[in-house]
């Protein structure tokens, strides 16, 4: 049995409505992978456990990363300025080609180093050869939920494979390979995998108790194209195709109408949706997740930051202020997305998103002791009229000094335990090149929604 | 003479028109406040100087903030969550009924030492008590250019006093007072600063050989505002008072419609504006500054912050991501404010907006030697397939390392050399609350443009 005592700590409190608030002076008490008592400092039996001195830091709920592409850090800055279009034509599926398991765990390695670093403990993944983003999760000591990818059809010829029964077989394994690792089912989106496959997908997450995490809305001119072409919006194919009965979570949703929030509320107990929105302002996408409708209707939303291909980043800190900006300019009210209403979307809303809702995303006595210490007494952050102000609008992910995930101290003192920074590092700027190769010719998809 | 040599750098090099790059394995020569060349690494006489080790690091032209009230870092994060209205009306300007020297010198301190730690070493001001801000830029080391602010009238008596011809004065003592500082003529806005009042303004710019920085057309409401009431833009204003004749440096200009575009390519050459984008989202202004256009109309647009009263940060970086991302997104068009022509408004074209042109926002030899040593090796920054990406899109300002301003050494490794940075937290801490009571009662003006 491991005890651990984060002492004199200030705690930001997150309740379910109304305002969070931070709390001075408390100990957060853990055993092995749980927080068993957050208590004011001094107060309940200390006895023999190791202490971390919290003084003059802030204990969040670890961050959680709830839609990303976790390898794609090693294409990052290799796609800038395109549109949409020639981003997937030109760049990002020509590049996917190069796609190897050793790859995809180079990358994955880099990702978690990044994210441990800036205090995100949990990261929820849409990915090809996800076995290797579990190996490097594992490795790395974050927590992870993975979605392998598939497509309806692919660039490269699969005559005679069940891409898609192999898919679900990795999603059966990974569900059971460590305490840190959950799964879910991967059809990419709903203009690149098929109705019927849809519905495999769909009655296979019913049978054995998967979530489905795709893209789905991503714009308002998917949506209309795919009202042009098939007469129902994107949502709509969600619900005929049995996806949002077994439970999903959407990425992106900027182009979910009006009408598709009257679906969605029927579906709200099981379904998220996930907003990265400094993608959505990069790809010039036109919208952004409509979060005031989607809340009306009850479904959570969580907050991520998409691939590093297109956001340059997995710093979850910088996508709970786009959250923020994006939304007050969304709504043209500035009283809107408070900060108290942004940090219960980055910590109860993610955890939701990563299917965690009861375990991680909120420091209280039998949650998994997933944290984040902050130090917000950089010249940057201070005067602190209101920490959670610097939490929204000020922190940055350099800020994050000490990281536990699961009890398990991963960051201390900015310094990566579980892995050596500085290999992890040099092995993804020795293969970054053969990633962004374009000579291979050919492509994994084709955009064309 | 002091001599010194950045040796074995990267350079990012910024051509007026075309792609920006990064020359590799350089060295900058620097004799006392200037370059002197750039040349390949080992060319060129080393004789008796000093060096700095530049392996592994990034030179870029040291940042400009290009529009602030750097003393506002005091009120960080003590009015969030409001519209403009109770912004200045319930929060702002009730608590500057609280300005004391004193306070104001505190918070400039902080922010400059905010700034120079992040890589910024100009900034342009416009606040009370500016000579108080020019003590605190002199004495840490950072480079400024400082414009007293003054309303027509005020929420305090300000009977047989002349405010605007006292706030002159502090501009013409400011303009000479040290090599580093510079000083520009501050009325506050066209709606809280009369036609006459602006006239003035105007006629002792020309005749002293001043530029003039104020708000205009910050929103679109403002403009309309602005129509309903005098028939007139605020871009119109300025034209009738003789302010653009003058040469002004406009804030914001969100507002700036179609129609003023024209009036503003006729004064292109004296004319820039600058563009702070959080702020416009946090504040749902509805617009952000339409800088194509202004593109258009020949006129030069620099970055800025604003306040840390609404963006929270003085951060740079995060402004020039801003300008990128918000653009993009205004213009429906991801390829438009391309990587290179974002680095361009970030150096040129703040450079101009500081009315320094000539002599920073570049390193080339003859240039003031104002450089920012940025470290892009940390796991969110690599692999590095385009520093150019990394500048704009995954740098954090904890990635500087070294700056010089004026050819000294004012931060190295990460350390602030001029001011005693723990001091300087905890001198404003200290006073912080002072800044934000409430309980004197009154305004130093209302905002009803």
């Amino acid at each position: 049995m491991t005890r651990m005592l984060i002492r004199n700590v200030s705690v930001l409190v997150v309740p379910e409505h109304g305002d969070c608030r931070v709390d001075q002076a408390q100990d957060i008490h853990i055993t092995n992978d749980q927080i068993t008592a957050i208590t004011p400092t001094g107060v309940g039996e200390v006895g023999e456990r190791e202490v971390i001195d919290g003084t003059g830091l802030v204990a969040v709920a670890g961050l959680v990363n709830s839609h990303t592409h976790s390898p794609m850090v090693m294409m990052r800055g290799a796609a800038e300025d395109l549109s949409i279009e020639d981003w997937f034509n030109r760049r990002i599926w020509p590049m996917e080609v190069n796609l190897t398991p050793e790859r995809v765990r180079v990358g994955a390695r880099l990702a978690c180093a990044e994210m441990l670093l800036a205090g995100v403990t949990t990261f929820v993944d849409h990915y090809f050869h996800a076995e290797q983003i579990a190996a490097a999760a594992i490795e790395s000591g974050i927590r992870a939920d993975l979605a392998p990818t598939f497509f309806s059809s692919t660039g490269h010829s699969t005559a005679g494979q069940d891409v898609i029964g192999a898919a679900f077989d990795v999603t059966r394994e990974l569900s059971r390979v460590h305490p840190r690792i959950s799964a879910s089912l991967g059809p990419h989106a709903t203009y690149t995998v098929t109705d019927d496959d849809l519905r495999r997908t769909a009655d296979f997450a019913r049978d054995e108790g998967f979530r489905i995490h795709l893209h789905a809305a991503e714009t308002d001119d998917q949506t209309q194209a795919s009202l042009d072409r098939h007469g129902v919006t994107p949502i709509q194919v969600l619900e005929r195709t049995g996806v949002l009965d077994a439970g999903a979570l959407i990425a992106h949703g900027c182009g979910i109408r009006e009408s598709d929030l009257a679906i969605l509320e029927r579906y709200a107990d099981r379904t998220t949706v996930a907003s990265c929105p400094k993608v959505y302002l990069k790809l010039a996408m036109g919208e952004v997740t409509p979060i005031k409708g989607l809340r009306s209707a009850g479904v959570r939303v969580g907050i991520g930051t998409d691939g590093a291909a297109v956001h340059n980043t997995l710093d979850v800190w910088e996508a709970i202020r786009m959250v923020a900006l994006t939304q007050k300019q969304r709504e043209h009210d500035a009283e809107w997305m408070t900060l108290s209403d942004t940090l219960r979307l980055a910590t109860r809303g993610s955890a939701a998103a990563a299917g965690l809702a009861d375990s991680i995303g909120v420091l209280e006595p039998g949650r998994q002791a997933d944290i984040a210490l902050v130090d917000l007494n950089g010249p940057h952050n201070q005067p602190l009229h209101d920490p959670r102000a610097a939490l929204v609008y000020s922190v940055r992910a350099s800020d994050v000094v000490t990281v536990l995930v699961a009890g398990q101290v991963v960051v201390r003192d900015r310094q990566l335990l579980t892995m050596d920074r500085d290999e992890v590092v040099a092995e993804a700027r020795e293969l970054a090149h053969t990633l962004v190769d374009l000579s291979q010719g050919g492509a994994v998809q084709h955009y064309a929604p």
